[in-house]
């Protein structure tokens, strides 16, 4: 990486840096920092926490720890992350006591008191640091890398991952979705910001400032939701393409060579990507929200627009597949003529294996094979979508966020997304969910009480 | 009062009534509300609380419900609140279990989830519906009317002051100072902006537009904490004055006629004037982190200011002094001749039935008298302002807040506002309270641990 | 008037002064001015019509110049000006070589190179002063507030109406229509712009903040046209109400206390006041496009809109009724019964003498003698407005105006301005011009080629 | 190219086309457009042109005459260019009565009038139609466009130049520096802004994003002149390095890998790079403005900085040694010895003929032939730079550009350009033009009088 590019890189935290510096000299008349010694750690965050609000010597304070994080390498941070979760926990006998007393409460009053007090207890001190560093320019930024350094560590650390219950919970409060913006994203957006898009975008790579172009043409849109203290720096953002009838390959929605169509003549919005961008916001409940809203939005703009969906992968499909326990699952609902099929092509007398194996090859370049795999890998996918669940829940992430979202599937698309990518994951296949507003609320509440699977007729002949 | 105005007094409410009528449209096709009648209020509540992220029939719902609060007299509001305090609080039940299952937790792990546990089921779900109103346009306007409504029913009543936690909870993280900015008010802001000023100014009245205007002079500045959701409408500001030398008369500073000083000219920032515009945002803490942000922000922009502080009044000094009580004071306090001056001017052999009867005239136009009342009333007013506590606070609420803050005694000014309310709360005293950012934290600790209310040489020479 | 209003009122002179010894302090390193004495005067100003484009010194040089004029009393002024206007006027022989090149050229070539010779010649050397003048931050309102001071000299002096001429030509084409922008002023607009439209309102005075924001309410409108450099300042405005039906009287317009109409409702845009800002724009056509560019602009937001009418006085009324020339027309006019009557009433043996002498009463307060006196003065209204020419123009200005612009006469209305004003200049009578998009160009051209006057049936009544 | 890729590069007359089709639908109620004949194009024209000021019916004929010039090809503009030169030219018989009344006067009021009239003689009824034009939504760019078309046709065709002639005295004007405004470009800047800087980028190609992003790191800046009613459009664009010492190589200077410097740590500011966007403002003095307002902009923001300078080609070197007249030259500038040298070194035994021959190789890459070649060329560089002009001025351009804008020739730099390009056109040499705001205007005024070319002692040197 060229000298240049690395200063782009480290853009973020050399930026804070600075802004800290330059506040730290106007509070102090001297750039000079004290530097932190680790055993005198705990003493500087009581220092911070005590701090009156606002005042000026305490915001140099927290300026100085802030700089002091910037510069700790992972050892140093985890040690950071323990200080915290174990000198600035709430404080377990409070907590007991507090309890006590609303076990003992017997008149409203006291009830009230002791609930209020119970709360107060279970709030730790360290909140209180957290609050003082967002005060900071740039504050919130830093909170948001912080979380995002600390989560690594929260599996099987009890004690951190409460401190990450801290974090979070202060995050969603100041993350609301009622406090963030819908903003649409343009050709005429700043650079910055698409590069941002560029290097968050999970779902489809953007692999070029042209393609990034022709996902922002006339027939094209992106909106994201923003921060108002993070200008630049889109949250969660999804792309949509304007078109006719339900798209149901991706090769062709992205090909920069098709003709655009006129917004005002197109009747469907595809929804074919949605990339959140910031680690230290994740468990945050934005992804629902951004859809809805944008569904809203161009509903509202566009009166040609009937149906909303999305064009998505099936990203668990061929690792349950790739299962032996799916042996009888193939067994069980493949036709007998269909499987001797299988067999057949795959030289292989068990229909699983010979399956596997066949799609371990590039059979989607071999029309015939093609051919012959279609009805089988479409059963299966149907079967593994609608019906395969876990803790009543649909075994595929994708599956499960749109179904919580109200959304229902549509259709079932035979080689949609033959990138090797789409290939090794899904077979080639995606799923369109439909978000019809007026069925939104029903969807949900069947599949969140019943883990009920809502389908159209299209999708459903494919199962058995 | 005329039709127009009428209009204008009604503004707030008008708006989000037309905003959310606009948004209902956009949903549903049509205007057309549901009535809610009051036996299904819990029902519909219930309905919202549960609906999916985003809904947008969910939305429509609770703008249905925002609308019937609209049109809601003081009775059913009331009846509205009482419903979300009893149905919507949280489970008892829930609570207990949580806490029995913390007391009994022996590992960490089990430790962390109980006490996780505990705080969720003390979140009410009330707090869902707040999250789905602030959803809607101008939410967060209406929500901060809400809890101003509230607030008179919490008195007495423990189970709406817990249904007003909740909301002042939410509300004081959306209005986080960190996610709040300090903005400059000129004479180049909105004409409705300044009209909130007028409106607002709780400590001397605006007079007039030319008052308003005077008041943002070249030599004066005002600024406040506005909020990127609610973008005309400051939620607390401060008006300063830049000065030389510490100003301690309120009407040479208010003087429309005084030369401007050229701004960096001045040596001193006053702080005359600092109000909340929100009874609905009212205990969040905001004034505290106002006063030290303008301090750094004046500080960082023009070199030549040295000082900062307030010209505030001693509002519970008159009170404190008519307390019959006092007459001890005043004999410990003031030499025999003085009292006996005080006797002879009144014609009243008791000294503080005297003063307090001279205090009921004209007093400070007669020359003579008011010379003679100086040194007694000065004595007092120090031995009120420093020495006088309530639970180891200063008594005077201003004191309190100032000393809270940080802040130190500068000097008690004489015949400092002669207004009929200056002369009617404090004698004409005011007081100049200093804000060091180098001693802050040294102040804020001394009162907060033992109610020691630092003071200026000056000042302390008022003292027996 | 107070100091601090006297502040105000120099505001653009200071304000400018300010900006410019900053500039100079960056572009010498200090702020001292040379003082320039008048017999250097002509060579000062050679020397910055001379410097490169866009070099400092001359900035500095040109900077020192507008200072001192901004110093200058009107005499020292004067002098400035008639320096211009001698020793920086384009070279007589010049033009006239160039004149003779012309007359002599025979091929094209020729012809075309002469002529662009004759124009280059015919552009006298200060209009580069003026330019360099431009460069300066602010130049654009000091060149404006310039001509303000120079057009009371340009009577009788053919030099400095041709200096004027110069100035002129240049500010037209930077303050072209189409380099405008027309902005909507509401009560969001800063305090400063409203306060400059009360100071700039010329037609119906706005007397109040209170009567600025009565007119910008729900059903009103008020727009202006705006240029980039100069953005908080409307080169012109105009003031609308939105009404159901032609609106006949001025003062039920502007009554505070009237029920605000929803807009969507109205379907009449009366234009009652349209107002110029600077005197140094004077003669730059503005006006002509600004209603009909706000006609486009309301009709385009509001489909209810069928009608776009002004309300305007007819100023030159009674200054034209007041000439005994008039006995005649009045005789030729009337029924020999109103002759009669008005004799009666004004116990006077000629009716015009009779009629003129009731005007100085409080005639309109009297019913009876109002009812007399309709017929009377709605015909000789009628006569002044629609018959009454100059040039073939319009006599009265107001009318002459809208008849340019392509409007027709569309009503007279009885009592619709009983103000002082009202009375003295129209008695009371005030007038509909109505512009129909359909028809400006028409009724433009029939105006402009035979001075004919577009009336509606309704106006035709009260012709004899 | 893709049609996506089309209607990108379409973007500006769709663009424009577009916006023309939604005004004509308001003012018409319908997007209907008439067809323009060709053999009434002139009426058209005249139609508009005598349209009342803000006329909808007008404005709706320009648009229809602007669509009908958007659809025309080549030949079809030329005529339309041909019928404004040849119909709505001056009217010679006026300008020719105007030259006699104005001869004629003897009294100064007769001879402001005649002069006045003359000057209104000379301005062609076609600039009224170009007035029109630009009242248009997008108006003012597609005049832009209109003279870029125009320009070509210009060349020997007398009545083509004058109709150029006015359309650029009006385009002057409204682009006056004094209306532009210097705009920093970052990359924060619209992506689609800084698409056109690279497609325009005239000097050094800007070959990818990556190089974009690089010329506008934290040591680079970027500015360009703006017009309000072009806000994504820059006029002219300079590009700029913060180095320390005076930059000789543009290859180092451009060199994505080197470590970025503090701009607090730079003397020097690099101007590397100017470019024109706009074919259509050709002629219209921008670029001797922007250098020397950059220079005062980073002046006044980074006090380190002493020296503004660029690195320049010298384009016409290498055509102009070419030429056999340069024989001479040579001999008389260069020793006998290097003559010599240059024999052997070519071997052939002229020594020009010998140069040019070494030239045509790959010669730089050759070190021993580089260190040869070195005295020669930079003797031949300074001596075609300094000493050789045409009409007095310097004959390259680039020089004259600079002298004529008041810098001097600071140094002469050897292999500073080893791009293809930068060998072929200036044998790699590039040149250092300094900018002391102290010296422009002696500079400017020595060139401008003398012809006089301003060097450093160290430029000097090369001279024999």
């Amino acid at each position: 990486m060229s000298a240049r590019k690395q200063e782009s890189a480290d853009t973020s935290h050399h930026y804070t840096a600075k802004l800290w510096r330059q506040t730290l000299a106007a509070l102090r008349g001297r750039e000079r920092l004290a530097v932190i010694r680790s055993e005198r750690l705990t003493q500087r965050i009581a220092g911070i926490i005590s701090a009156p609000d606002g005042d000026p010597a305490g915001k140099a304070r927290a300026i100085e720890l802030g700089m002091a994080y910037l510069e700790m390498d992972d050892a140093a941070k985890l040690q950071f992350f323990r200080t915290l979760a174990k000198e600035f926990d709430a404080d377990p006998a409070a907590v007991e006591a507090a309890g006590r007393r609303l076990t003992a409460a017997t008149e409203p009053e006291e009830r009230v008191a002791a609930e209020l007090e119970l709360r107060q207890a279970l709030l730790p001190p360290r909140v209180e640091l957290f609050r003082q560093l967002n005060l900071l320019p740039d504050g919130f930024r830093f909170l948001i890398n912080m979380r995002a350094d600390l989560l690594p560590h929260t599996r099987g650390d009890a004690s951190l991952r409460k401190l990450d219950e801290d974090l979070k919970t202060l995050l969603a409060s100041w993350f609301d979705v009622g406090l963030l913006n819908l903003v649409e994203i343009t050709w005429d957006s700043p650079a910055s910001l698409l590069e941002k898009l560029m290097e968050y975008e999970a779902v489809h790579e953007i692999r070029s400032w042209d393609d990034m172009k022709h996902r922002l043409y006339s027939d094209r849109r992106c909106f994201g939701f923003f921060h108002s203290k993070l200008p630049n720096t889109p949250l969660i953002f999804v792309e949509v393409a304007l078109v006719n009838g339900m798209a149901g390959n991706i090769q062709k929605l992205l090909d920069p060579s098709a003709l655009p169509l006129r917004p005002e003549d197109a009747d469907t919005a595809i929804f074919y990507s949605i990339s959140n961008t910031q680690k230290g916001l994740s468990g945050i409940r934005l992804g629902n929200f951004l859809i809805k809203t944008v569904v809203e939005k161009l509903g509202g703009e566009l009166n040609s627009l009937k149906n909303f969906a999305t064009l998505s992968p099936a990203p668990g499909f061929m690792n349950w597949l790739a299962d032996p326990a799916q042996s009888q699952t193939l067994t069980g609902i493949l036709s007998e003529k269909e499987c001797t099929s299988l067999m057949d092509l795959a030289n292989n007398n068990r229909a699983h294996e010979g399956l596997l194996a066949l799609l371990r090859t590039r059979w989607h370049e071999d029309r015939k094979l093609a051919r012959a795999l279609k009805e089988p890998l479409m059963k299966l996918c149907a079967e593994y979508i609608i019906r395969t669940k876990r803790n009543g829940h649909a075994l595929d992430p994708v599956t499960h966020f749109h179904m919580t979202n109200g959304a229902r599937l549509e259709r079932i698309n035979w080689l949609a997304d033959t990138s090797p990518n789409g290939m090794r994951q899904s077979a080639g296949i995606m799923l369109n969910y439909k978000y019809d507003p007026a069925s939104i609320a029903a969807n949900h509440a069947k599949y969140a009480t019943r883990g009920y699977i809502g389908t159209s007729r299209e999708a459903r002949q494919w199962l058995a």
